[in-house]
């Protein structure tokens, strides 16, 4: 799972074919079979194109064959629009003849059960064979719009015709690709490849995104799914996209119990947690939407490719209420809506005297009259310097004529480089000329600041330098194929250096008693049984222990307890502690999530994990450093902080131990399925903290 | 501040004008003094217009008067085009041709500081020794579109004419009015009366929602407000827009500090705290917009008067990816994607065999091919009476002529009253046939679950059966003017019904022995004096005295530590009280806004309030019932409710207290500004629950 790019050169025949078949190809225009090749041809695709179908001799004035076998020439790219039952043996006639990728539209496989789960399988094992990629089935197609190449039945490609651009999209929802594409266009965003992978016998989404990074011309790249099975893949294409500073937007959908309910009869995928691909996004600097506004809107603010790393938004209004408006959803998102300086300020009010000038500077109605003040007032605050986006709010639907009286033509040629967003209705004429100047023209207010927030959250994604490589562990240590007792599994994450309870297991009273005193009383003891997994129920805990006898008699206690509760049960002693009071209780976990690796967790103990689900994660392994950024996200970080009066804990330590135990979880990623630390205790400042209880589930996994 | 309709009688002249004469009308229409003359001509207003200019004969084509005096006929309106320095003679000229209302566009008022102020104020007194209504100054005007009357110099009338329709506007911006109009038409929104209101130096937002409350052919109310210093008739104009079921979209910004700072300099108005007015209009019903598509979402989907009481949601789509997407953004809103019956979903399999079933119904893409599928599912979904909401996703801009072979005509003659949204991006002429048949049209997925769950919510609210009317105080009790001690504020409280600790106030070291005896050992004894705040910082607190001895020696301990840390402190003694232990510690509090009147506060103690935030307010008064629902809506409420092991506590005494401050608040709205109940201890359940500590600070207003 390490990030490295993928080489994608397997898909270059599959989205640049010299030539396509299309097996199943209809007469009829408008039926699935019928319209890929009126769009190859419509759109001039520069290739032969052979229609496959035994019932005719010529399909939509293309000489017809009856099996692709008895193709001439070489085909590069076979669509297949046949019924189920008959696509196994066409990915047979295929291979048979040297095809390089098939694409098949065809439902009922997977998605349907065992049978077609069945019948994918055996498609996928000739393909391998032979060498084939196959994107499908049940997918809408692709297209690579620099190539005129359009596979697909949706009728949105005729309807809005292509128009190349830098945006790239992949959809593993065949229905939401079809959409995404008709909103591109209606949106003005240029596409250049497309793809949507449905059911993935082979072709996945992580591939696609691959592929886009390393196309030169795809600047943007938009990415819809619903699992992904090849987490490592996956990732792999985050990472190389954020090294080529190409921002990926996706919609990771299935994020409530419902939609992943839906999610899982839709593409009979396993999701894999939610918020564990929230965490890959975020680790990959991928931006992740939640709306197809949203969606869309960001995609197109990315086509600037201007990425400022601070948070400071500068607003300009002609509208006092659009910008408390806008103040008030910057601040929602974490903006800084900087207050401009005095300096500055006293320009504005030379520009024109009755005006806001604090941020949002509102130039008032006057701009109606006198146009160029927005020109002067802008290039204040963009010479100011002291915001890293600008937002130009105009009221209600404006003219190019006024717009060109205003002098933003003027101030681009002055300041290329400033990120600057109009938030101004105009018409498609006045759209073009503006967005060309690379000003990013959205008409919604509350969205251009959302829109802001994006371009800074990717700066700033981009700007920070990547984490210290995390501590390797002192030496491997290894996890035991079956669940081993908490003190076995202390003294395993001890070994890692996750520190731990100095505790002693005691298997006779004498032991315990003997132990209780070198530790020193009071202590507390706690029964040790791998077979009763609720001690509390059974009195199988026992607090402040004042002397030996009394430990003695403790030991006795417990095993007595024990026997009474389950008498079968596996009695591996009493462990004896020391009784501790002040620290804060914490719980460290670790999840290996099947296609992501292992992810460590991490929250308060106590009301805030269990009431209030203020937990935080990251995939691990990673550094101290990483781990206090971590701690720092849960809202009850401040009482490790010292909040209300206490001592701040040693965040150091627990930054210490969260870095180690992720460095373990990844050494044992394949062994573990999961770790509970709970309580993780961190003591004031300088006096250490650690684990007071533990739980590792060993993997099921072969 | 009763929740009365207040009569606008008063406002019918102002809209309905029988003439209007225009004071600073110009000859150049694009000029601020032109515009209104010109739409007025142009729109065919039906009644005699007076332009008032004393440099011409004739203004736009009609004849110029030098004077407003000089007009023959009567004027019902005057418009007021004048620099700021000529506006108040201006006004004392209408007071004497006998005007009814006058529309100030003029700026340079109290916005700009005293002086400024100072004439709007002498504006105001003439108009109210005359009866003239004043709107503004420094707005943008008003419209009655059924009634042809454009006193406006915004241009988005003219770029976009009128329609009339079921929505009325007003907002306090001039700007914010005029894109709220052009938004409006863009989305095809009929607009019947709009208003901006500026400075409010008369007539409010609160003035024109009463009025559009009792206008018959209003049915949506769409409001924009900074700050309401009309509390009272706000909540009385809400109130009858609730009572009349005529929804109110409401835009109130400023809920960051940002955004209230600029308020503040935007209309030199005092912005009430903004979750003042969250609680109101959430308890009259008004739907809250955070941004201007949400606000126009909302105000359309309203138009249908489909308000369903439940929140269960329907979802019919072609794109399962859609589905999902939906799916999680109706959970995120809280509503219920609840599992279709299986008898239902069995007849949806009927249909299509390869549909999902559960809800999302999928479609699939075979509704391309055989468009009466969506018919069928529609009609299965609706007869299965399981939804509140049905949206039905059709992906990519879809043909007027496929949308009719859908059947979604004939499903609507079969069930009228169902409330359907469709998100489906259509043409405009589409759009008109399927939203007169009362079809809502939001092509963007998420925007369609936001309007349904807005529908739901206004439902539930017209559903919501009044609650009982909070219990009067046993007796009145009076607050005194100046701030008291401890004690003595707990005694008032507990006048009012509020119980409080068993405790007792000692002025001598034997009274405190004995005090410590009566209550019973160990007690906690605390300083009491106003003027030592932090008692704990200067050791005045002492827990756990076990004897008489000890409690006589501890008096004698706070009181020379009161000295010693400010020797001229007033100290009234010290307090002997019970050690509790167990409980659950919570913070009641009331804050008096200056606008709204009482607002009782309700949080858990310790890290709930200080680090999370986590409280709750209601206006007050209020009973028992709304107490209970009240405390429900901390995230620490399980706390209460017996969560973690512990006993539940008695919250049914802490409702009952919270009704009785409420109603002490109420009846003593004029001599509070606030009160802290901190701690406000819950026993476990029968044991009651009482204030520990209280503080009451009355008011300095007059």
């Amino acid at each position: 799972m390490e990030a490295q790019a993928v080489s994608q050169k397997s898909l270059e025949t599959m989205f640049r074919p010299k030539s396509i078949a299309i097996l199943g190809a209809s007469r009829d225009e408008n039926k699935i079979g019928g319209r890929p090749l009126k769009y190859l041809k419509h759109y001039a695709f520069d290739g032969p194109i052979y229609p496959v179908n035994p019932n005719y001799p010529k399909i939509q004035g293309l000489k017809a064959y009856k099996s692709i076998l008895e193709v001439g020439g070489d085909v590069d790219l076979a669509l297949i629009v046949l019924p189920a039952a008959a696509v196994v043996q066409a990915i047979r006639d295929c291979a048979e003849k040297g095809v390089n990728a098939v694409v098949i539209f065809s439902a009922g496989f997977a998605e349907t059960g065992e049978e077609g789960h069945a019948a994918e399988l055996e498609m996928r094992r000739i393909a391998e064979q032979a060498g084939i990629r196959i994107v499908g089935p049940n997918c809408m197609g692709i297209a690579a719009f620099d190539h005129n190449m359009i596979i697909t039945f949706g009728v949105s490609m005729l309807n809005l015709p292509p128009a190349l651009g830098p945006v790239s999209i992949v959809s593993q929802s065949g229905a939401y690709g079809n959409v995404a594409y008709a909103e591109a266009r209606q949106r003005h965003l240029g596409v250049r490849l497309w793809a949507t992978t449905g059911n993935e016998a082979d072709v996945n989404v992580a591939d696609c995104l691959n592929y886009y990074v390393e196309d030169p011309e795809t600047k943007v790249i938009l990415m819809y799914f619903e699992a992904s099975r090849d987490g490592a893949k996956l990732m792999a294409g985050l990472a190389a996209a954020k090294e080529a500073r190409k921002p990926v937007v996706a919609i990771k959908v299935g994020s409530s119990d419902v939609g992943a309910e839906a999610a899982l009869s839709h593409t009979n995928s396993l999701v894999g947690s939610d918020s564990v691909v929230d965490t890959v996004l975020k680790k990959y600097n991928a931006y992740r939407a939640y709306s197809m506004d949203e969606f869309f809107d960001i995609g197109y603010a990315f086509t600037s490719g201007l990425f400022p790393a601070g948070n400071r938004i500068g607003l300009v209004t002609i509208s006092g209420g659009a910008g408390i408006l806008m103040s008030d959803h910057a601040v929602k998102l974490g903006l800084d809506v900087a207050r401009l300086s005095a300096a500055a300020q006293d320009k504005v009010r030379e520009v024109i005297p009755f005006a806001g000038t604090r941020n949002p500077v509102d130039i008032t109605g006057q701009a109606v009259n006198q146009p160029d003040i927005l020109e002067q007032c802008l290039n204040i605050m963009i010479e100011a310097d002291e915001y890293d986006v600008i937002i130009v709010y105009l009221a209600g639907m404006t003219s190019l004529e006024f717009l060109q009286r205003t002098g933003l033509t003027r101030v681009r040629e002055k300041h290329p480089k400033a990120a600057i967003i109009l938030s101004i209705t105009m018409d498609e004429e006045a759209w073009h000329i503006f967005n060309d100047l690379n000003y990013l023209v959205i008409p919604d207010p509350t969205r251009a600041v959302g829109a802001a927030a994006g371009l800074m959250q990717m700066g700033q994604g981009y700007a920070k330098a990547e984490p210290p490589a995390p501590p390797s562990l002192p030496a491997p240590v290894e996890v035991p194929a079956e669940t081993v007792n908490e003190v076995e599994a202390k003294r395993i994450l001890a070994k890692a250096g996750v520190p731990v309870v100095d505790e002693r297991l005691a298997t006779s009273a004498a032991e315990a008693g003997r132990a209780a005193a070198e530790i020193g009383f009071p202590v507390a003891m706690k029964l040790v049984s791998t077979d009763i997994l609720h001690k509390s129920e059974i009195g199988g805990v026992l607090l402040g222990i004042g002397d030996e006898a009394a430990a003695r008699n403790g030991y006795d206690t417990l095993i007595e307890r024990a026997r009474t509760a389950q008498s079968d049960a596996k009695i591996d002693g009493v462990v004896v502690a020391p009784m501790i009071s002040g620290g804060v209780e914490t719980i460290l976990g670790v999840k290996v999530d099947p296609a992501f690796g292992p992810v460590v967790l991490f929250g308060l103990g106590g009301i805030f994990v269990e009431l209030l689900g203020d937990v935080t994660q990251r995939l691990a392994p990673f550094g101290a450093q990483e781990a206090h950024g971590m701690m720092r996200e849960v809202k009850g970080f401040p009482l490790l902080d010292g909040a209300r009066g206490a001592a701040p804990a040693d965040i150091d330590a627990l930054a210490e131990a969260l870095s180690r135990l992720s460095q373990f979880a990844h050494e044992n990623r394949d062994r573990i399925e999961s770790i509970d630390i709970n309580p993780f205790l961190v003591l004031p400042k300088g006096q250490g903290a650690f684990a007071v209880d533990a739980l590792i589930i060993p993997s099921n996994r072969p």
